[in-house]
């Protein structure tokens, strides 16, 4: 029988890897490879290359100018399925409309495509989707679209969310990970590595005093006070560089993807970088650090020195950003590395994870 | 620990079902069920209610009037994932980008979020990669949104993709499910239960005469061509009232939608329904209806009695509508029911199916 299938030539990089592991969904080094030598030269088109959380389109509007559209897509795969501070519900709304917000686009569309696997209890998928109902009305989005597939028993885990979102950019916004600049400010909403060690303690069935939270949060309103802090300033073009929300790979994967895009080095000091107690124990006994670990509710800000001031009291004043912090500089030192200042005085080169960390994180 | 979780009351209709089944995903009743009571209810709001293959959104452009954008999502969970005739790479942007034409859009952008299991061969990848690309080149349309995530063996199947698509619709368009009206003519685009039987004679190990193979192909330069035909006719308004793309339940699923969505009957002619000799002898041998049968490269299309023979016309004269045919009438009669007048004579309900006749078909 004549199956017809695509020829082609596994690039050299991918050869030591004949199947497909977790570390090629980590938001590490491996995934890189795969997008940079399996899927970039596919798909290569100038849009793809953007590599920001959302593309941004110029979209050929009825008989107008264009209008410039947010569009992002994500699958989240998060195991267990509930964690404490969230579900996967809250989180597939909250990933998406964040990825739109860090283009400074308004999140204001969302699709969702469910993959059901046979046997999920009929309640489970119903608490979820309340969830993800509840999470859109917080973000102020609207979901539009919707695909449902089941998948026999033993071919999922409960069931898996897509979402895709849109949004719409204000216009004179240009916020991109290649806008990076010696001397820029580099700035963190808040504290580090929740998500992540929450995950991780229900896993682990670790207990703490307090219990580690997740933090995910809808970001687009912070990014909203963070823009009009800097109207009317004497600064002009976009008062944002670069945003980013620290998702899978952690601060440490956000900050080595904008250095390399921008062709900048990135220092930050460590005594600076807001981390919560019970997270800081919980990585130390389970050998993580708190800057490679997943956030669902926290961005990194790259802006000119002059508006780092009122952008941080932006974030301060916002219920998101209250533990936010000014961490670093943009360097032209060492392009394309970022370095951290550790408390003891020393520095220490902080690279892009290379496999796994956390599998299944969100 | 406080796991959060939202409260939810399981309604009546679905109380049969402690957990979800295969049938929850196949296009019929129990699906219907799922979507009318439980995802429904939640999300509700005007956009999702238009219940097309993908939703119109009024957006707001930059400093101008609004932009008509179509936007989808689709889930691909298709086993196994090369068939004769494609694979799920192609199945994917196929998939998505008719939705987006059966809106009468034209595709322009398209998402992709893969869910690899652990263990995939890193050359399937490579190949299904390769057939997405493809694919979007044949479609016209360009991929500028991408995930990637990783599953655990035995959590997934090889690959899952969801696509999600956008698309913009020329001014004056108005193709929506609830448009039939009595009198009009009910075309098909070509032979019907091709993808299914070719998925289904892969899974039983069936050899026939002739390979059957999926009709996977993009309809949008089809649907062009159909409305290029209608163009500067005496028909003021949307010279065709209904598309829909005959997937998961096949050309039964669609007239029921469009027939329920209309409140209007439909009748056909079962001697008019194009069907192929060894798809004939599949369906007979295995027990199936091709009526029920899911389709990747065939529409229905509801058209005024005025445009059919215009739009027929144009439809045969266009690679993927070559077999096309008018197959019935819309009616008066009967609302919300589809009837078939059979080959002896007779007449039977062709009701929409219940729940799992093929599964993971797409």
């Amino acid at each position: 029988m004549p199956l017809q299938f695509s020829s082609w030539t596994c690039p050299l990089p991918l050869k030591h890897y004949p199947t497909v592991v977790m570390g090629h969904g980590s938001g590490g080094k491996m995934m890189a490879d795969l997008i940079q030598h399996l899927f970039a030269p596919l798909f290569n088109n100038e849009l793809l290359g953007q590599l920001g959380d959302s593309t941004v389109l110029d979209f050929p509007a009825n008989g107008a100018g264009p209008a410039r559209l947010a569009f992002t897509t994500d699958s989240f795969v998060v195991s267990p399925l509930i964690f404490p501070g969230g579900d996967i519900g809250e989180l597939a709304v909250n990933g998406t409309a964040n990825d739109l917000a860090m283009s400074g686009a308004r999140p204001l569309f969302l699709s969702a495509g469910f993959i059901l696997e046979e046997g999920l209890p009929m309640e489970t998928l119903g608490r979820i989707a309340t969830s993800v109902a509840a999470a859109c009305r917080e973000a102020g989005v609207q979901l539009v679209a919707g695909d449902t597939k089941v998948v026999n028993k033993g071919h999922g885990d409960g069931l898996y969310i897509n979402t895709s979102g849109l949004g719409v950019i204000p216009s004179g916004l240009d916020i991109a990970p290649n806008r990076a600049r010696p001397g820029d400010a580099v700035l963190v909403s808040g504290t580090l590595g929740d998500h992540g060690m929450a995950i991780m303690s229900v896993r682990e069935g670790l207990e703490f005093e307090t219990v580690i939270e997740s933090d995910t949060a809808p970001l687009n309103g912070l990014v909203e006070a963070m823009l009009a802090a800097t109207r009317g300033g004497e600064h002009t073009g976009s008062p944002i560089h670069c945003l980013r929300d620290a998702t899978r790979g952690g601060l440490a994967a956000v900050l080595n993807e904008l250095a390399t895009a921008s062709g900048v080095g990135i220092e930050f000091d460590e005594r600076r970088v807001p981390v919560n107690t019970a997270v800081h124990a919980a990585c130390e006994m389970l050998g993580f650090d708190p800057y490679y670990v997943a956030n669902e509710g926290k961005l990194v800000a790259i802006v000119p020195a002059a508006d780092a001031d009122a952008v941080l009291a932006a974030m301060c004043a916002h219920p998101f950003g209250q533990q936010a912090a000014r961490i670093g500089t943009v360097v032209a030192e060492h392009p394309r590395l970022v370095v951290a200042r550790t408390a003891i005085g020393g520095s220490r080169v902080v690279d892009l994870p290379a496999g796994e960390l956390l599998p299944r994180i969100c």
